[in-house]
């Protein structure tokens, strides 16, 4: 397995920013799960760059359901989901095809793929890629909310400006899914977008740290060794291309907390067991616990900046300086939130289903 | 595959700390491999309870190889690695057996394996169980040597004191690899020491960051999606018990910083392509790119202290008052950093098996 | 993992019989792979119903790689092969959507999808999915042709009718893939045809037994236990919908045979180690010897029949009279013949990609 | 994954024929299956050789479960089960080490480990190894049987020799499962066992055909593709050494049957749909359709035989003479069977689990 994620419900990507389609099959999912079109077409829309701080690249991700999908339901087969590329500007890409751009794939696709990689516009290493989950994570999100599981991710931090912390969780996440822009504090929100702009206007770029919320997850569920719920999680969440850290519940804050504060305690509320606190994410040795998943990703800043950067030609195998021209995003992070979002939802189905059997989320 | 991990080299964990025998079965590994009973000793000893600052649980690794390995080599064939337990006070669990220990997975193992669990000691949730994982680093370890791999950690930072940072990694590694309490910088070391026994003396315990790095793995190997190099490697170390975050590279001390002093640039040394800097810690696009790996593990303040907690009692679903006895480590950072440097380069095999062949580490 | 086969050269199909496109996604495939579109073509033309003995269901393969194919070769990321729909007749079904077919899949796909299954034509379960395998199959035959890797089956039997043995196998072959009804002995070819015809004109349908070669996979390959080359492949071929047997060399014929007559004597042969006679096909212990992979899979007859049949209907619970009207095939022994090589060509490049590494067929 | 099987409940398995332990770790079954300790040890006896038709190694099967079981009952964790040698005779080997034995994997296993595979009595290849499937599969036909699903094998033929066929297939499972020679028919079996005792007399070796049914698995388990019932219970059932063909239902006694015959018509009886025939072995489009799982096992006769065979010497590459010592049996046929009802088992845990979720064999 290489592109593929998944043991029950599996998800395979596939695709290059400038070929012919790109896509994604989704197996394992249990039939009779609705497909809600406009839905999946609003959660591309969060993916999809727009407005100032994002690329100039605008097409509109027509997508098609080509199996799995029976009068509006799942079929319990594989479901793949296509979507054209339309707006594909190859020319950009040759003059340059030999100079690794810094923080990108350039060269590490040279080395595994020995020079037949597509290198236009990143290949199969484009964030648009991330379209596919999307699409697919719009289901598994729908499903996962028929069974009182909500999925939802805000900006926690960006260039030093904090959110505020999830409260009602619930409620937060509703706020969240209905916003471009997902914060949960509207004046820091404000403040980030400017910073965004700021760096955008130098040239630059800048990443942040995104914090995911799933409620509702029944306690019992994950492996103490290896297919832990973190373990899957980040495994997953790893392949979205900017994520370069993921930690869970109290995270990275908690570094110097004593076991006396990290340790949640746990208490009856409303005749059920849960904790007081949340520092453990939800999750104690591998397994759910029945309080909110929470983790955070590390999102770095764009690699694609207008600066001068000092590079290599891997081809001739000597120094030169590159300057990135065409389209790019100061920040992705914003558009990043649907993908750990779309990413968390799978991996959650996959887990539920292996646990509970494959209908369970029908 | 629960308690499995790895596709050409895989690993399979076995036992509980209070069982018969723990183990681990590692599979694909190249034939030829020369054993090395010293090494593997030595190495089970950095993961062993040492001193005042760990448990007094003090039980030598009497390891059995039982399988896969002939005339001192691996045969190619399954290794099985058997460590008895011989320590094991079982009387100091039943009393306690229903009130879930804050922060430990008695709760979740509870929901999981409704009441059929081995709760004693932690079962197979135990810290324990990684001595298998230890026992198939060592071999891996070793393996990864003969081709100038070279894997390393160091106790990064704990209770605000930093460790210096990696220099010459392979000079620095060679350091770390003699040592116990794992620092390149004697002085903060000694402070780390005192700090853990401080808690100690509190009856309160302490975490930390572990870093580290491997280095000599050739560019070219991992996968775009899903099968990340950073998304192996993380999936698998979430399985120390501890481990509740993992990043890459810089990590968050970098969340601030712009794209253009993110961005590694490229440059030719000695011939060679590298990069200047190493803040996305030696993969771009889920690749390694020829530099160091480097990563840091979020390790959690161990959840076993002596304060009292409140909790709950799971069998009669109400709130209850827990003081935990018997023994227990102040901070087992500076033992997971063993099983850290175990995981990895069991990680990496498999990562170079699936790349070069099943030949490759012979 | 469901509709996915393979850990280092994988492919997993989508699609139903009506649905809009029907697919499959290879990934792992070495990069540089050049992509033959004649011998796609006519590799699909084999499995295309033909002539008087196969359904009236005339369709094109218009299929198109939209992916992991660049510049006419292999990328090294997911190849995604699409083959629209065009000729469907969804009218056809509705009327007897609940009156089990007797040897189809109808009351089985009823049991497990609950009632979502796509119905029409058998949906995802139709023969027709089998064509993504064939497009697949025919990148893998080829790039294995280059490292002197031949794949080619006959009709050995049908009716009693029995072609002749495979003498000089790798010449066999290259008759054999010139063929649309693929057997060695022309003159057994005829009345096997006839039978075809005979049983065509009955209402009535027959199988028989496809038998498969594969030369030129080096020694070595394989595992002892479970990934065993006979069970990989078997686990493959049992996906073709009428395989209801595999077995390997002598088979069955053999199945009174002595150890002294059944064992492999070795031998050298042109200083290299061979066996007399492979009664074993190529393969001791799970792993190859150097001889031809010899394989024979049971091909059941088309159920598809005109001929009433007794059945139920599911829906009602009931028993019910069942004539199955439009097109089908009285025999598909002569298609399944292109797909069992498909099957084994995939398999076999998972199998080498593994034991030598990702750029082995590069 | 190599020595791994199974994704839901996944069996791993480890050891050589001299080598200290054997064993296997059983991993995904529910927790609170009770362990029957003689019953593992009966089926353990009927694996083992016995009487004058077998190896005179005779060593009593002393297994040790050292992990995943607590108070009699599964925890839901990895169960260890180890087998020690005991009556290993090392020195018989070494003289002889390379000369590949026909159709033994001497000269495969070479060809993959490079010299330094355990090539004593077999190594990891030794039938031996199947000790830790019975045991394993010992806990699997127990937890099946608490869910009324029956498993059980007879010889169905042997030198030509045919046993009755299945008849009240529950009634004759009873049957067979107390039989050291597993026949329905008493007079069969005695013949048969006189052949063998000819073959033995003569030196040489036979074969046959073993037929396996399981009862009472609910329709709806499997899935279309890859993994089929068909495919998974192949994949596994090819690792018993002996094992060259697998063929289900009719398998190739129908081979010339016309579709009307082959196909199973459905009814109704006493309420629920069953089919008037079994052709298809239960299976439909690789999903259970509530009938009987029957399939066969070809079962290649013993390659050790007393007579002088031709040979290679690998070490030299030259041919050679061997004439083999030592015990060995004329037959395995009636051993194999307890490893056929294992294996099957074991898959049928896998399947079910992976469809109605891990408490489901609790």
């Amino acid at each position: 397995m290489k592109n593929t994620f998944g043991q029950n419900v599996a998800v395979t990507i596939f695709g290059e920013s400038h070929g012919e389609e790109i896509g994604v099959v989704i197996d394992g999912l249990a039939p009779g799960i609705e497909i809600d079109d406009e839905f999946i077409a609003s959660q591309l829309t969060l993916r999809r760059p727009a407005g100032k701080i994002s690329t100039s690249r605008q097409e509109k991700d027509e997508y098609r359901i080509v199996s799995g999908v029976f009068e509006g339901k799942t079929t319990g087969t594989p479901v793949c989901i296509l979507i054209p590329n339309q707006n594909t500007h190859s020319k950009d890409y040759s003059a340059t095809r030999s100079l690794a751009r810094p923080g990108h794939a350039d060269y590490t696709a040279y080395c595994k793929y020995h020079g037949f990689e597509d290198y236009r516009g990143g290949g199969h290493f484009s964030g648009r890629i991330t379209t596919g989950l999307v699409a697919a994570g719009a289901i598994a999100i729908k499903a996962l909310k028929k069974k009182n599981i909500y999925v939802g991710t805000h900006i926690r931090e960006l260039a030093g400006i904090k959110d505020r912390e999830f409260e009602n969780i619930n409620d937060d996440i509703d706020i969240l899914n209905k916003k471009t822009f997902a914060v949960l504090d509207e004046e820091a929100g404000k403040r980030m977008y400017k910073k965004i702009e700021e760096y955008a206007a130098d040239g630059d770029s800048i990443g942040g740290i995104l914090e995911c919320a799933v409620t509702g997850v029944p306690a019992g569920v994950g492996e103490p060794w290896f297919d832990t719920v973190e373990g899957l999680l980040a495994h997953a969440l790893f392949s979205i291309p900017a994520v370069k850290g993921v930690e869970f519940g109290g995270g990275s804050d908690l570094k110097n907390e004593p076991g006396s504060r990290y340790n949640d305690s746990f208490c009856i509320k409303d005749g059920k067991i849960e904790t007081l606190t949340n520092n453990n994410g939800g999750i104690n040795g591998g397994i759910t616990n029945g309080m909110p998943i929470v983790f955070r990703c590390q999102i770095k800043p764009t690699p694609s900046i207008y600066k001068e950067q000092n590079t290599v030609d891997f081809f001739e195998n000597e120094e030169a300086v590159l300057q990135i021209k065409g389209r790019h995003d100061p920040a992705i992070i914003h558009r990043a939130r649907v993908v750990v979002d779309s990413v968390a939802a799978l991996v959650i189905c996959d887990l539920l289903s292996g646990r509970f059997g494959t209908d369970y989320l029908a």
